[in-house]
């Protein structure tokens, strides 16, 4: 299946760093440790930081993206029935060129529009937080206790399809006018990644493989302070 | 000057993670390296990454966010005039708690609502411009040739005053209940952040000096591949 942006998720500048491959679009969800939601409140734009999860199988159009957060959260009230935008952004790198005008980054986005639907079925909830916990560090959510009755009452999950979504992608070295290459300045790429330090555990004891898994993932010394 | 934060952009969760003080809203800009910006087009949100940068002392309420790119790009020909959200956000750590339902994530994040204002005066924009190549790496915009007419006119900048802000951040280790901590599991924090990996010269020659401080800011070995 290949992505079918209509004309709100369809790139318009730069086509040519544009993909319509699924597989690109889940490569980028994967990678992407925080998401930026926007919704429409009292018709202005509000945009905030989100934990996710995807589920490629999901029962939404394209897939399911899985947010969620406290019942007390107002933009989690909201969002059920609303049209969310997700944006996933992978910054990998300044592009340093020679002239002002030219300088870039290199990077791999996404975007996912869509109308937010509440999860309240057990089993999708369940399933849905513990790939939120997954995402962040893969397989931790099977070495975790159940979740309580209590917690999933204080939580709510909102899915919003995939279907909905383009990816935009800039890699490569900085590309100046022949007349600033000629005119002899440096130019290059900082190349930017986000890294783990050192783990700070909250006890003593052995750290869990999934997580040393991951902070090796994230090119940190997979070792605790 | 204390952030004065309206209905839309005061913190409803967590509150005591909110700040109120001006110089961490800046803090966090300055840090952050690629904003979200969100605008509605056509009802529903639209939510963007972009390189911007931050005067303090800029000519709106509160200082200035200065966004830019192309004039062919369409949410920048629609962002004068119109509400916008820009979100800020420094990932600094994984909290894996005990329980599934305490993981967190460790964060510095702010957001700026505001009308846009298109920038055309001239020395404003350039002012602009060199700003947020000072934004990506401090210092370089001195280096580089002055930008030309056809380069500012291919250019759109916009500027959204801050005096409508929030900033919230977490810091610290998991927090379990009391039951989760007994039981005994592995709970920690994993560190994160943006690193610079080794640089990639688009040609032979010296690295500037602003552009190895950057490197060495952003951990990086500041040598060149």
């Amino acid at each position: 299946m290949t992505l079918s942006p209509t004309g709100r998720t369809t790139i318009t500048r730069h086509r040519e760093r544009g993909s319509t491959d699924r597989a690109d679009l889940f490569a980028v969800l994967r990678e992407t440790l925080v998401c930026h939601v926007g919704l429409v409140r009292g018709g202005a734009p509000v945009v905030l930081p989100s934990i996710f999860a995807v589920d490629p199988e999901g029962p939404d159009e394209g897939g399911t993206l899985y947010l969620h957060g406290s019942v007390a959260a107002p933009w989690l009230r909201q969002a059920p029935g609303a049209t969310l935008c997700a944006t996933f952004t992978l910054v990998d790198g300044a592009v340093l060129a020679r002239a002002a005008f030219s300088h870039s980054m290199n990077y791999r986005s996404a975007v996912v529009m869509g109308p937010g639907r509440l999860a309240d079925d057990e089993a999708e909830k369940v399933h849905a937080l513990d790939l939120i916990v997954d995402h962040v560090v893969p397989g931790r959510s099977a070495t975790l206790r159940a979740h309580t009755r209590k917690e999933l009452a204080a939580t709510v999950v909102v899915a919003v399809p995939l279907a909905e979504s383009s990816v935009k992608t800039r890699v490569g070295g900085p590309v100046d006018e022949p007349d600033d290459v000629a005119a002899g300045g440096w130019a290059g790429v900082v190349p930017l990644a986000v890294t783990a330090g050192t783990i700070e555990p909250d006890r003593e004891g052995a750290v869990p493989d999934a997580v040393l898994r991951r902070v090796a993932h994230w090119g940190g010394v997979a070792t605790a302070r």
